[in-house]
């Protein structure tokens, strides 16, 4: 069993250190503002233990990794009908990219780019208020990481409407095919707040927990979902949780993983551990550039990869 | 520990006798003419323990499987230099499409689609003659499997030349960027000709197992590659082995494979198996109906996703 | 001189004879509902000779010929600086398609393509109230065409824009670049009231009259637009009037023309007559079927083709 | 009237004093060699007077414009027949693009893209030895040109054949979809070797005057073909003669016109003039720069736009 107090303070340690911190987010004001040098990285196995290094209780803006939850959820209220509306396959594009939808009809690729998210978000949405629906998502958010005071940072919501454009592009183009079917403004409005939900590595790394242990929180002792579903969104999570650096991400880290462009990544080692690292800076794909690298480190020493010791 | 006689028994029966078997490829007549009946499954662990059932020792055509070890061949030759000449993203796109490379200046997606894998047959193919590269490969697949007795089916190197202009335009395009080097008549003959290896089930089984044992063969005792690059391998087999239904096998099965034409798929489960199955009829993305489904029931009984329990 | 009283006549007596009509729009039941057997085909030349046959009196919605002429009132108000925003390429795409936008980074190809009408409409809008900027473009039309009796049907304005959500993504990606500038709203309500706007071929055919002739009306003698740019608009007409369809409209008929979904075709013989017919059915690249076969025998005819007698 | 001899003879001045002169085609030695600093314009109309300015008599590698004379053989040998294989749309793509035909299966968007160029080549070498077929196209220029002094450039073709792999993949690629019938290297050397064929100025004009004047050289008297057929040659080279660049064409010079890589442009001024213009520089869009400017000054000064004057 690797120490790994131990390796999650080293990691955070030669992290802070490092000069190339990648660039952070820059279309919005919040997330242009964040400190770059900051670090975080918590480790929870099923057994309770919790490595944490750096900034591991500082909240931060998720961005896509609410994509896990929202397709969670989704999955939860219809199932695989779910997958009517949303592929599961790679995108080899950018995450924001509309040519994929024209060529595929307006059903996006998989659940993790911004056009499948929208579209996950919709099925949610489905016969609700947004404010319910969003209430939704975030009590379910709330139970996972097992901690009430999670919040939406509504500032960081108002500017994703303010200059979300390209994603009510996507939406408007997806309703036009009846992909989406609520009102634009509606869908758009919960997918921009559960973007905006602020939580710490800590928080996001107890909310993982279920997807590692086979669907249940090893700790409180709660079924979220069946292990085979479980299995399932790792898997997808494996193939297109990092937009057009998935293939990429695999390759070096080996973990099922969801990154936002908040410099958060959730990773996910089956039957070992949940973990979320925190570093803002992005790289050319968009993905957290130290968090990956981080991550790659932890993985070397641990010997988690699902692709062999 | 499961009882994998029975399992792959069981298998094997009942795949025996489904009425969907999927299309078998028509394109030239050697694939064409292959008993769409025809299924065969064998898995080894790294203890020596064999299961197989069905057509188990029936040669076939192995088609993309051998990009699995051309690759690792090109790894072995030039490193990560290789990764200059291929990316190693999924593509979105059909295994053929020449649409991507125009995007992208020449360079292919990874090495499992087909321009990717005539950029790294060009590779291995540097400074010799194709006769002598494709000795090589024939060698290294010969050491794999343990077995002198593999070889090419001239008759299907034929077929597949003689009908082969969409990778003539592929490697032609890879050409005019620069990415292929070699003359583009000597590249493709030795990517056609590797591509009409016949193997059965059982030999590309005992090829596949330094892929699942950290990159050693651990009946033999033979190192073929580090483990890292082993770990590298399977995570570009789960992203990209399936070409446009890569997500979805990595959804339904949950384990690294590589698909060919003829039926065949190779799959690793890391410290468990290596497995091979043939079923010659194809589902609508090219890769084996009833093979995928196999190793659906394969994984469900033995537990070996690497996604989790 | 052709007797144009006769072979108006003559080819409206034909049209209305044949049996393939096309399909009638049907995206909106305003255009749904017309009547298929509907033609109107009207013929002026700068002499003030009228040639009338069929419908040639009777409303419809003039549609993307609209673009004619708000193409014609943003470069009176901006001139070149139009063609910041706006190429003048064919598409080589559907109408409505958004992945030239990607590609380009959100400039439309030409002004004939929706995206680019948009682009054009928001120029118009620039600095003005939605409400004015109408008016503005109907108070050209009724100018044009000399009838102050030319109205927007509000209910196909209605009907556009409750269906238009494909028309909202190309706005809204436009607006991602910052080629649309007022509020996406906005400049869609112009878009689609323009649109909306209903005339008959008497009027279409007078309101095209100053681009046959060198940008002066020569029956009115009021001076529009200079000779070269009415020139450069019958250059653009030529080749991206009648969306991915102009190349055929060009060699069949030899006009620079515009076409509508409403079944409409504006066409211009430069130096001999403006020209306006009305078929409400459409062929597959959505330009009136007999529209387009009425002017090709009108060329024929009266050897008015800009490519050779 | 306008005096010929004096604009030709003022243009030719003015354009040999520019200083942008575009950049000289460089992929093979033999373009990459020619000097800037060459102009040649030749304007010749149907009464048989002929305005020359410049190195009206230097001979140029005519490249893509040898695409209208195939085009001409082909529809000759053929008929309609052709547009099985090739389609008359503009393409919306750079000239050499690979991507359309992937959408639409082989098909050639116009016969004067590459592509398209290459499946009319194919046509007219059907059930010929290519030494035969080039022998037809060359007399075919002799005989318009009335020069049987016109020869094709064996270095440049050798050059074009070695650098050739694009041209080989669209050729490739046409044929797995049955487009392209004869053997790919057959196809490709008579397209390789009629754009090398080596003409004047004066010979490229005389060439054209058959389009000009209804299908039928007015000074020698042939009939070539019919007058309908010239006018939808024209409107082909009109909609699609410039590559990407045919919009702007159409717009700045407002005549059908063909240009080639070498810097020549072949235009027609129906029932006014045959024209040809010849400077090595090209624009950003593979145009003669100085070329383009040339014709626009000339339809300025002589009102001959087909789009009004």
């Amino acid at each position: 069993m690797p120490d790994l107090d131990l390796i999650v303070k080293e990691i955070a340690d030669e992290m802070r250190a490092r000069p190339d911190r990648g660039e952070v987010a820059s279309y919005i004001p919040e997330l242009a503002g964040v400190d770059p040098r900051a670090f975080g990285l918590v480790v929870i196995d099923g057994a309770g233990r919790v490595a944490a290094g750096g900034d591991a209780d500082t909240p931060f803006s998720i961005q896509s990794i609410s994509k896990v939850f929202t397709l969670t959820l989704a999955l939860g209220m219809v199932g695989d009908r779910l997958w009517r509306k949303v592929g599961r396959e790679p995108s080899g594009s950018p995450f924001n990219s509309i040519v994929q939808l024209e060529r595929e009809q307006g059903i996006p690729r998989n659940p993790f780019i911004n056009a499948g998210a929208i579209a996950v978000t919709d099925v949610i949405l489905s016969g609700h208020q947004p404010r319910e629906a969003l209430g939704e998502i975030l009590r379910f958010l709330q139970f996972l990481a097992q901690d009430s005071g999670i919040t939406i940072d509504e500032t960081v919501a108002a500017s994703e409407k303010r200059t979300g454009f390209r994603n009510a592009a996507l939406a408007n183009y997806m309703r036009s095919f009846g992909v989406i079917e609520n009102p634009v403004d509606y869908t758009l409005g919960v997918y921009f707040h559960h973007c905006a939900i602020a939580m710490t590595c800590r928080q996001l790394a107890t909310a993982g927990l279920f997807l590692a242990y086979s669907g249940r929180n090893p700790l409180s002792g709660h079924s979220v979902i069946s292990a085979e579903r479980a299995r399932r969104i790792n898997a997808i999570m494996l193939t297109c949780g990092h937009y057009d650096g998935s293939g990429d991400f695999a390759y070096r880290v080996g973990l099922p993983g969801k990154s936002g462009v908040g410099g958060g990544i959730l990773a996910v080692a089956p039957g070992k551990a949940s973990i979320c690292v925190w570093s803002p800076g992005l790289d050319a794909a968009g993905n957290s550039h130290l968090g990956r690298i981080a991550l790659e480190m932890l993985v070397k020493r641990t010997g988690w990869s699902i692709f062999g010791t």
